[in-house]
């Protein structure tokens, strides 16, 4: 295993530390592995977090138009109730959380087990579950779609309306006509090494790929011979499109994410970019926004994921809205 | 090779129209591989490039506050002076053109003789050449020291000088004595693979690391076993901090970047990041300004780079200042 560490069992707290280290307007809740902002206006709280490895996912997104305060687990391990509850305790500032949960069986038990906790000292805590891949109905660690990248476009369209002085009632309406609208695919050319496993997860052949890879390395749709961006564009939309399909249809105007999976240079993510802004004019779809980077990573696994999310006028002005993170900053 | 691409032949090319496609403020000059902002106000122009592979350098710090123009090679190769001379007509608005170089010879040798032509036609332009790697004094591609990560703080500092009507000769000033107190240093893990040759350049074996490795692969300071973040960091740190001492010692505040070459995760850049924040604590100095991320990359090599930037009140300012392009973005 060849990765810049200190040793495996600490992977977490360091690279938290290294976290708060460069960016002095956060801080850490030491032992409880939680990042929260040191200031913050009255408003509601936004919580998200599971288990670490998909950074900036997601202490990166914690800043004013975004998140208040992000938890993490081990490495692809949902972090446990307590720690949760510590999360939403600095999130809130009396007027409740909502808390952004990828689809994941155990980050859905623990983060409403922490809700429940929360409850008891009584604090307002609603939440919303991200399922925006649309590779695979049921997974290895979800029932029902997996959350990726598409969470991210929850994030900056929840801190955007929280800021805004939104209620909980609005700030998760949002939320939830923002899931009901985004959907993901991702695709993987190497598998990913967990530092406490010390090797890949599995193997691909030099010359194959898989389709509907998720963020852990769980199976998606398929492996096949590797494609040229053109054609690996082409079938990752069409996925993506068939699914919107079934609810509308892909409508007129999306925002674009072009997600890189940790280990594949900005090249070539630029580059698959290309295809896909290419296919959606062929079809008469405006791209509102288009977000190319290492966004929602699957430690150094090398591949990427398409997010594309349906715009309204609501949505385009919380997605413009001004924000201030360690990943996303400015008119983002 | 794995690689989401079309072809090893199109991979510039493919690359820019996905630059343009993200960043709809930014426009390409057909044939010419020079992505230049849409919009500009009467100032000095500002222009760099190089190779291709080290995205998001160049076309990344295209924008307000940072650069006018840049120009691209192909991948790990000189742009031509025909081209440079486009960046340079793109980022001129009559008051001067500051070209950027990287220390390697083809680009010092294309640049200047850019420079010439343009003068040529009557534009004012002046150069500046940053050599921040202190890995060694000579290398492959360079006489005298190479030009790595250091330079994208070349590249803001001079950005907020020019957009604040600084002359010509005050921006050159400026990237001069940016150049004057940076120092960096990389180290890799893993080779990275140029498209065209289709395989990597060198072999690593799986508990080796070399310090000192150049953002195109050439030979560093020499190859050891693969150490604990801590130690590495004090490693690379001791390089910088002794070059500092030959000009005056490190001082007492200093920006840090801390570099991804392409295919090193986030988590690992921060556990760096950590250990790197320790020891310049335990030395007293404090760190102004933290950056953690790919900004200056070696396509899909597996490494970091730790850059320091001296600062003192002009320097903060200055980097303080509002920017807004595709890589670096708000109060960066």
């Amino acid at each position: 295993m060849k990765k810049i560490i200190n040793s495996p069992e600490t992977v977490v707290e360091d690279m938290l530390r290294g976290i708060v280290a460069a960016n002095p307007q956060l801080a850490l809740a030491e032992g409880m592995s939680v990042i929260y902002r040191k200031e913050m206006s009255k408003k509601v709280g936004l919580v998200s977090g599971g288990g670490s490895g998909h950074e900036p996912a997601h202490a990166g997104y914690v800043g004013r138009g975004m998140l208040d305060a992000a938890v993490s687990g081990n490495v692809f391990s949902s972090p446990d109730p307590e720690r949760i509850l510590e999360a939403i305790k600095r999130a809130d500032s009396g007027k409740g959380v909502l808390l952004i949960i990828k689809n994941y069986s155990g980050d859905c038990m623990n983060f409403t087990m922490a809700q429940e906790l929360a409850e008891m000292e009584d604090i307002e805590v609603d939440y919303v579950i991200v399922r925006d891949d649309v590779a695979v109905e049921d997974s290895l660690h979800s029932t029902g779609r997996r959350g990726i990248a598409g969470t991210v476009f929850v994030h900056k369209i929840c801190g955007a309306m929280a800021e805004t002085g939104g209620s909980l009632e609005q700030v998760k309406a949002v939320a939830e006509k923002t899931i009901a609208n985004v959907r993901s695919i991702g695709m993987a050319l190497s598998s990913c090494t967990i530092p406490a496993i010390g090797k890949p997860g599995f193997a691909l052949a030099e010359d194959e790929m898989e389709i509907g890879m998720g963020i852990h390395g769980e199976p998606g749709v398929g492996r096949c011979k590797i494609m040229p961006a053109k054609e690996l564009a082409e079938v990752m939309l069409d996925r993506i499109i068939r699914d919107f399909d079934k609810d509308g249809g892909i409508g007129g105007e999306v925002s674009l994410m072009v997600n890189g999976y940790g280990a594949t240079p900005l090249m070539e993510l630029f580059i698959l970019n290309a295809e896909v802004g290419n296919i959606l004019h062929e079809k008469g779809v405006t791209i509102y926004k288009t977000y190319v980077g290492n966004y929602m990573t699957a430690l150094d696994m090398a591949g990427s994921s398409i997010t594309l999310l349906r715009m309204d006028e609501e949505l385009k002005s919380l997605l413009d809205a001004v924000v201030d993170t360690p990943a996303l900053k400015g008119g983002a």
